[in-house]
């Protein structure tokens, strides 16, 4: 096993973390991060060997293709984001079982591989369709993306393999197809364009760069054929990249799209293609874009809704648009060194990509709305579920990309916690642990961080190592953290949103303190967002609270909660309680729910409402669910 | 060509009038008539012959199956439909091109019929799938069920004739292939129920009463195969019938099962089927129902929410599900003879079924939201609209069911503007026009009523002739004409909501009239209603009105708009005029829309805000449109 510190090798600003160079202790993160190791890894590998998705690879070894092939088109893409994820886990922690699983499907898939490098299970042997017969669902291109994806895991944490290798040649063979003497298409979901991107950048291959350019300079032209009910907006096909204002229709497929964009635009010094990406991140999180950092408004399409359409009961905030969401802001981050992206960061990964997974880390959330009405019915712990609704977390899905998606973000969540720039480091997520980062050639900085984050506010940092050259630190203070304090060895000062800097390069002994204000807090929709208008929500810190039926007299009665807004919410526990009234409301068949005067409820009695941490909603079953919640 | 009055053959309390009962003079439905006889019923045919839709037939007739066919595996019934308004064209005005059209189609469809009575271009054929061998997606007992509507129409206007001879033959083979010894299977798409029903009573034959009560019982016993992302609730195969609450699923699907399911209840005298339809009227009326009558807030499955969720911006409200909503209310009214049925049938035909065609009757709305955040893209004449998305009408759709059910509504409206009950005659909707009423055997009541409603509340009636039998008359008050006047020659009274009696029997030239409030009125939504909290809405008489971005200084401002509702709604025209305020919003790009304060629009300008009726929305050319107005 080689170093796991290996450097992200970034030309941007900044670099962020290789996955071994920051050791989680317990913690919010940690404890993800172990349930993602001790139960999500197996989980996804058992399921697509009992589903036959990984048998697939085999029947094309064999020659015994042709015939009912299980799974979607895509879902070589799901045992390539498996294979990221155990990639990352090896990286991280040398665990022998992740390297020989790894070792184990890098066979069966290298078997598959054709000899000119075409690989897809779906596409192009005896009785399957053609090979890029249909680009706009095909997904062959997206498949390979997540393969030169999990190959680039590799190469951060091992170095060259045969993984490395089948990804070469698969690439060689997309740049041959789709090159500048070669066809002029582009995949209905993008994702190789990310693909080719990153593993241009970590085999300083710049002919797969090119290959990425390429891809995003051909879409947004029409080209792609049209799908039912679907149309060029929800693949992205009806503008430029470089020309549009917002992200819109499917919102994975945007996502994508926009990192793969970046890194081409900072390995090729494209300033306008960055500042059209840039663009579309403010213009989204501005209008498009849930408390949570969810993305996805609309089920027809799991696409972006216009303007102000944030609809918190039919959210769609896929948790791949999640994951997909903090690809971009990363990318945008370390290309600019903005703090907003890191705010995002944090928002959506403890709202978005936390909520996904159960606590056992085996059933998933696929959609993550803001408002549930009702109980949802239980799911089995052994069947598909084919519906990628909220309410009640999954063990697997018919599309089942979220779980392997989870997988391979929390197997590397180190990488995107602290950047490098030079002499300084950036810590950007707060969780406990030991970190050991690589400074220039030769030299480290260790940091001890001592943390109960999200739940309390004061983040302990010490200097362990520190190297000879002056190195500063800066530590991120969130847009919501008015009141933030920093206290040095030297003195204790009031730090605003942004970034909170000591003053005096890092030495070996030195303590720093951060204390950010996690009290609850009420938070206010724009006016613009008609869905919410008339309600507040409450947030602790990073966290998004919710309330919850079952923890209600009557479950009925979340139908008529109203919050008091002019008493402020008090913490409790690792939520919050607020005062509320709530009624019984009446029910009259047959009469419309519209009438010649306001309606109110009559005979409110008041109430003493508690709210939990929205990503811990239906772990306790099933139960309805709002976060948005009406104002007396 | 036979007697145009013959009456609808109903067991239940009422009978509704035969379409030749009531000859319209201009006015609002008179005039959507012309539109779909002058232009709908040409633009139907004309896009099916150009499609191919029709040529399926004749492939069929000719053996040239097995090769590419045009349209959806549902496609038939769209000729059908189109039969089914040829029908009531012919019937009603003895039009020579209808009935030429008609026969020439009823020749093409009957060709293409099997020698055991089996028709249908999509299955069963040489190079085809078997027949009903994809009972949940195939939908040929639903094509069946609309060439049974369109025999029926036949039947109701010129008797038995060659279109009832066909249906005769499929209803036959459906009762051999899917009786008592038969299938136990039911189509995906209810429908076949309804058609068996009614041609089990136009014909007196109840077996196919029987057949039709039997696809009832055996739904909702989870017996079709999944669907996709689609789980039985979709299909109505998640409860039985006389089991269920209020609808759910697919909305058309739910409303076209539970219209058969009230004839079927009403020919076997089951009156805990009945009920059950009763109850889950009242319930969804209550809860699951638009201002406009519109059902179905969801765009992934054209489906009915859960109770409360009635997004304005995302509403679904196909055309279709508001044709297939007054099927049951109709029903439910004959059955009953409650008024409340015939209310909510008024307002959707206002606000959902005449908000669908343009007024040349040549494109059309397929889904009718209450709020379109954005001016649509216009839609070429000459293509065929993927979309089923409001904002813009379309000619004709990928999935057309709306066109040709639109046709052969309005070709049919008058049966649905009165009722009678042996010596009582019951006018439910109000327009100008001749009446000439059979009453019992052999006698006539007629009667001209004048009036410009819905623009102007006045209904005059004039009884020109009236049977020797003492015949009373009675007229609908709507639920929300508080304030109503009732003249007769022996004075002038108050009367309520509900029915208004002149107390006599009624005798040649005596005059009533009905004075209806039809002064604009704000109206509430109930508090439960999240997606338009702190909204109102503006009606005048039956009409739901709404706000439109091209009447605007500034589009934008449709963002914006805050109406006062302490100033009362003035009459304006057709529309009204309330007292708004409209601001510049400040844009952020970057910063979530979320913050510590309630956030209100600053410097806000005073504005006399104009609103026209909603089902005329869009036709002035692309807009952003709005019922439901938030207050200051």
């Amino acid at each position: 096993m080689r170093d796991h510190t290996v450097p992200v090798d970034a030309p941007g600003r900044s670099r962020g973390l290789g996955v071994g160079e920051f050791h989680l202790d317990g913690g919010f993160w940690g404890g993800l991060q172990a349930a993602n190791t001790a139960a999500t890894l197996r989980h996804c590998l058992e399921w697509m060997e009992r589903l036959g998705w990984i048998a697939n690879f085999d029947r094309v070894a064999s020659g015994d293709t042709g015939g009912e092939r299980p799974g979607w088109q895509f879902s070589d893409s799901e045992i390539y984001k498996l294979m990221e994820a155990l990639a990352w886990e090896y990286g991280r922690t040398g665990a022998t079982w992740a390297e020989e699983t790894l070792t184990a499907l890098t066979e069966r898939v290298a078997a598959a591989q054709d000899a000119d490098g075409y690989l897809n299970t779906c596409y192009g042997h005896a009785g399957q369709a053609d090979r890029y017969s249909d680009l706009s669902s095909g997904h062959e291109l997206y498949c390979t993306g997540h393969l030169l994806q999990a190959a680039v895991a590799r190469l951060r944490t091992v170095g060259e393999d045969k993984l490395v290798e089948i990804a070469r040649q698969a690439a060689d063979e997309v740049c041959r197809t789709f090159g500048a003497d070669g066809r002029d298409g582009i995949c209905g979901h993008p994702e190789i364009e990310v693909g080719l991107a990153e593993l241009g950048r970590a085999l300083r291959e710049p002919r797969y760069t090119e290959q990425a350019r390429r891809f995003i300079e051909r879409r947004g032209r029409g080209t792609l054929k049209p799908v039912t009910l679907l149309d060029a907006a929800y693949f992205q096909d009806d503008l430029p990249v470089r020309e549009a204002d917002a992200w819109r229709g499917h919102a994975v497929r945007a996502l994508y799209l926009a990192a793969g964009a970046v890194d081409v635009a900072v390995d090729t010094g494209d300033t306008d293609l960055l500042n059209a990406v840039e663009r579309q991140w403010g213009r989204s999180v501005e209008r498009r874009t849930y408390l949570t950092g969810g993305m996805g408004s609309r089920h027809q399409d799991e696409g972006f809704g216009e303007d102000w359409e944030l609809p918190p009961d039919r959210a769609y905030c896929e948790t791949c648009a999640g994951i997909a969401s903090n690809m971009v802001s990363w990318r945008l981050y370390l290309a600019t060194g903005a703090v907003e992206y890191a705010d995002l960061m944090e928002r959506t990964f403890y709202n978005v990509i936390a909520a996904s997974p159960a606590e056992d880390g085996k059933s998933f959330f696929y959609a993550n709305p803001l408002h549930q009405r009702s109980a949802a019915a239980e799911v089995r712990p052994d069947e598909v579920n084919p519906r990628a609704e909220g309410g009640v977390r999954a063990p697997w899905f018919d599309v089942s990309c979220c779980p392997t998606n989870l997988a391979r973000t929390l197997a590397s969540w180190q990488a995107y916690a602290a950047s490098v720039e030079g002499e300084q480091v950036s810590l950007l997520q707060y969780a406990s642990g030991d970190l050991r980062i690589a400074i220039g050639d030769g030299e480290e900085l260790a940091l001890r961080v001592t943390t109960e984050y999200p739940h309390e506010g004061t983040i302990r940092i010490e200097v362990l190592e520190a190297p000879e050259r002056p190195v500063t630190l800066r530590l991120r203070v969130p847009h919501w953290a008015d009141g933030a304090r920093l206290a040095t060895d030297t003195g204790a000062q009031a730090v605003g949103p942004g970034w909170a800097s000591p003053q005096d390069p890092l030495r070996q002994g030195a303590v720093i303190v951060l204390r950010l204000p996690v009290e609850p807090r009420f938070t206010w929709p724009d006016e613009r967002i008609d869905a919410v208008r008339g309600c507040v929500a409450v947030e602790r810190g990073p966290l998004v609270l919710c309330a919850e039926s079952i923890d209600l007299p009557d479950a009925a009665v979340i139908e008529t909660l109203r919050v008091d807004p002019s008493i402020p919410p008090r913490a409790e526990r690792e939520g919050a309680v607020v005062q509320a009234t709530a009624a019984a409301a009446a029910s009259t068949p047959g009469a419309l729910p519209y009438g010649p005067n306001p309606r109110r409820f009559d005979a409110a009695a008041t109430l003493e409402l508690g709210l939990i941490p929205y990503h811990r909603w239906a772990q306790r079953g099933s139960t309805a669910m709002r976060v948005f919640l009406p104002t007396v």
